[in-house]
């Protein structure tokens, strides 16, 4: 089985709270995370995808069609936007980089099987300290 | 001479623009970077220092005391915080990173004077692609 | 099944031997990582943590509780230390990577399960080039 | 379960073609990767072992003997080599990096096995933005 | 005065010989950097202009504009190439990555003072140990 | 002008102290670094030549010169060593970033002069946060 890795990265600011909360019970929740004016991120995002090796191309998937797919239906949408605000598939939700995560699995799913290979993972760098990976179940 | 270098990093939203600009013109002059719903970074910042060792210590400053006087009146001021609306040393000037290299280098020029050294440079990494650094004229 | 990594970093000292052989008898098996003088590396750990997302906060765990916690049980130990003769969960272990993954993981263990999660991974470079993951069986 | 894994680097030139396409189908499908002049990389591996802990040594496998076993049989026919033409396991294969990962993991898999433990996988970067792995079935 | 650095990125095949030698002449001189079958990097550039912040926009030049111009005037034409024959303003020159950095001070200069900045240094990391900077006489 | 930069790597351990302060004295003015019981780290060094291109190889020096010019006058002595106890141009004066950097230009000056090169800086990166740079007075 092999499993291919395309790196991709978009900036964008976000939030963590609840609005059911106060400021002042998102604080202490969310610590600075919560700040109302908002901070943001150079997220760097793995999508990994596993399948066997065409024997035509050598390729399990075509890593430029991979990275179309990536940008088209998730990093065009969230890089230089506000993800609390503008994102439609993180709509309703909090925008932690676990719920992000998930997120981008669902949109990715479907994409990558019309390729012929299966999603595996999606792993999110939110700070060269904080890395969060949704992986397929086993 | 001996240049010491400390790396510190923050995370904040900001947006480009010019308040005396239409949302239109914005767009025009900074692109995607005008998104009024902000977007945001990880900061990487390089304070870089230089002056003589210290044959007592065989320090040209001790890193701790400069980690401390970055964090004090830089880091903590902008991480996790909105540079166009929360920054004292940022308001009223464009949230550039060209910008805030020179607010930076103002801001620590004095405090490093006072441990004894020369504030060289200010160097800031906005992405891993682009890189600002405000640099002591020779 | 989300997975979430934090990572810290240590700096400490170290050397692989065994008591029970000479000077001559480490070099041969462990090299030069037997000096008796010691040596030393800046360890990355990476801490994997595992779990469903909690739909109140968004979070596996709440990542500033779990770097306290890799802190207080396990880098404070460490940092600035040497792994032979100060660790207290080292003692009596050869200093290898793979011991100190292995330690470190028990360390971790029931701490992040209190947090609600379970440890999935504890990874350690040693340096760029050696890498050193204890993972949960499967 | 302990996970020990090594980082070797070669440079090579490559081209993806099939010999049986014009240089026309070529492009078609492998893009500028195609071009018959040949491009290159710097190309990053990670050969990843897993294994007991051996209590004499505290090692799965000692690091230098696994590194020159990669070196041996890996890193010295690769470096500064065409892998189209001067390669011998990848003779008569499509020279892309899901090929490559498999071809090296055959190379390694038994001479792992006689340092006593088991192959687990094979990762290479060609760029930092693409990375395959190929992996022990499970 | 503010120095401003774009990274771009090219993968590129070259080889370092002199015509009038003969391969062993070469093999002597450049070991195996003169493979006549070529071999490859993944070159890194970093392009750095210095300037003032223009007031309007906070800005030594729009980053956009110099990544393509960057892009139009070398990256395009070096990436998945081969430098000794395909490269314009490398021919009749050695594929040195000292040639290879002068060469690409001198396409970029007239272009970054139309952008009204000076150029100041072009960098380029062959491997992730060997690095050669061509900067501005001072 | 063109600057040439070789990257090694060592890892060392050292104490930073004054032999005629007590234990206390050290720690009130090393903090943990004072450590009598040692701690280490994965030193980079950089190592910078510059100088004009020969028109003959295109090379500022030969970067394998170069390399092994370092290894045996600088990174042999260091390697897998105590920095205090072990290595003879550090005997006599405080283990600090400072003094290395500035002993390895020292080390380094005469040898790269008869490569046909002036030595121009010696940078060290003690951990990612900590970087000292020697460079030759303008």
């Amino acid at each position: 089985m092999v499993y291919l890795t395309r790196r991709e990265r978009f900036n964008a600011a976000h939030r963590l709270f609840r609005p059911d909360f106060t400021d002042e019970q998102n604080l202490e929740v969310f610590g600075k995370c919560s700040n109302p004016n908002w901070h943001g991120h150079n997220y760097i995002l793995y999508v990994t995808v596993r399948g066997n090796v065409d024997p035509q191309t050598g390729f399990v998937v075509n890593l430029s069609t991979l990275s179309r797919v990536i940008r088209e239906r998730v990093v065009d949408k969230l890089d230089h936007r506000n993800i609390n605000l503008e994102v439609p598939f993180m709509q309703g939700r909090l925008a932690s980089t676990e719920n992000l995560a998930s997120a981008i699995f669902d949109e990715l799913r479907e994409a990558v099987a019309a390729l012929g290979a299966e999603l595996y993972a999606v792993r999110i760098e939110e700070t060269e300290n904080n890395m969060v990976e949704f992986r397929l179940e086993k």
